[in-house]
């Protein structure tokens, strides 16, 4: 199962007011369960910069059905996953990429968002992924 | 000036209602005068190769500040331009992108739209182009 | 859904079976729906370059839910989607790639064939395919 | 000599039963001795993630002789090959990878696996390499 578009749109309006909220610009991408765009928005005064980084978040979260932090975290220095931003074209592994998992546990897509800290690009990308569900890690078999 | 993300969003929205008109499933581009994503919408079950597709044709209308047609028709075996599309890491010329210009005629971005016949993604994409001016050719200067 | 794996080991049989059969040397690529490798052969003394040309063939019948010598038709200078070859970082557009559709019509992935010519690497693409179910243009819903 | 698509099928299937047998979900890359694409194969519910990482990992091991992390030791920062990741078009430098030598000590391939831990990544690649022969670093010269 994929994120159909009209949750994608419900995605990307949850995640948007969130940023209007807090105040940030945020690029907001949403892929499907096979990492293939389904829906973006970039805010107002968002950087240029960030519409790539939004799209490699959501996809390293896609890839991997975990948030793109817990990736950085192992992909450290001297850590188990270092140097993996080196697969699939580039993959961005700090924080504001988030799994969409239905309510049975089911990966159907992700979220990435880009534009400001990584701590509010995380706080965003929640808003967007929680309209759809959970995003939490989901258990096998999170694809189908 | 660049498309705004309201104006990319009604884009996006009268060129879906268009598609919903004419029966056809659309992946559908808008980007800012610099050729950078604003906005994207992939229908259900639209082809995932149309993604690439129609961000490139809103990319190579923009870039030209003309439909993405004509570049084709200057691009064929033995014309003027033949090989453009091996430029700015890929281009398509066939219909579907079209530049969004202004009241005053200035080129403030493109929309791309493909996933049917190259005659239903103009269709589509003149329907979106349309709920934000014009989308005859500018007169240079047409970015600002 | 997508193929599974023991679905995908049986169409590389059956392809390898046919290339065997016809006396031909074949690459074999299956994908899944979302176009992600799923299952790769090469035969023994199978081109080194026709690695990646199976795999497109595979991408390209994915991408359009149609045999890939279908896009080459379309595709040709003058034709609607000239230089569409361009777009989905390279397409192979002649025959040898086919999705692979379930039995209720729905697209499950895709399987390229690269090694000979292409009316033979068709007749392999086309064993294996079937060995999945039927390998026509399915109808829309196709992907899910 | 390269390894043969008989030799690459029983690693891929001696892997799998690795997998299984310590429970996880692999992707599993073999690469004969040129480090072209052989055979590949991702368990179901394997990451999608893991595709691209999987064959980076054989690659690293077949382009240097030497198990992928062995290479990732000498490229943390500060050390003799920092940043060499960047060349080859990507390599994937932690546990996973392994060469595959023959009898007489010839590297004939590499295999390379991703889907879960990098111990156990490592753990399923060995299974898979020593179905074909040993996995230790052949001595020069190791190509044929």
């Amino acid at each position: 199962m994929h994120v159909t578009i009209e949750q994608a749109n419900i995605i990307i309006e949850q995640a948007t007011r969130k940023a209007e909220a807090i105040g940030v610009k945020s690029c907001i991408a949403v892929l499907d369960s096979g990492a293939n765009l389904k829906a973006f928005s970039r805010m107002d005064d968002a950087w240029v910069g960030s519409i790539d980084v939004a799209i490699k978040k959501a996809k390293t979260a896609c890839f991997f059905a975990m948030p793109s932090g817990d990736i950085g975290q192992l992909s450290q220095p001297n850590q188990p996953l270092y140097g993996i931003e080196h697969s699939n074209e580039g993959l961005i592994t700090f924080p504001g990429g988030l799994p969409i998992v239905d309510d049975e546990g089911v990966l159907v897509g992700a979220i990435g968002v880009s534009g400001d800290t990584v701590e509010n690009d995380h706080i965003v990308a929640k808003a967007g992924a929680e309209a759809a569900g959970s995003c939490d890690l989901p258990k096998h078999p999170w694809r189908t």
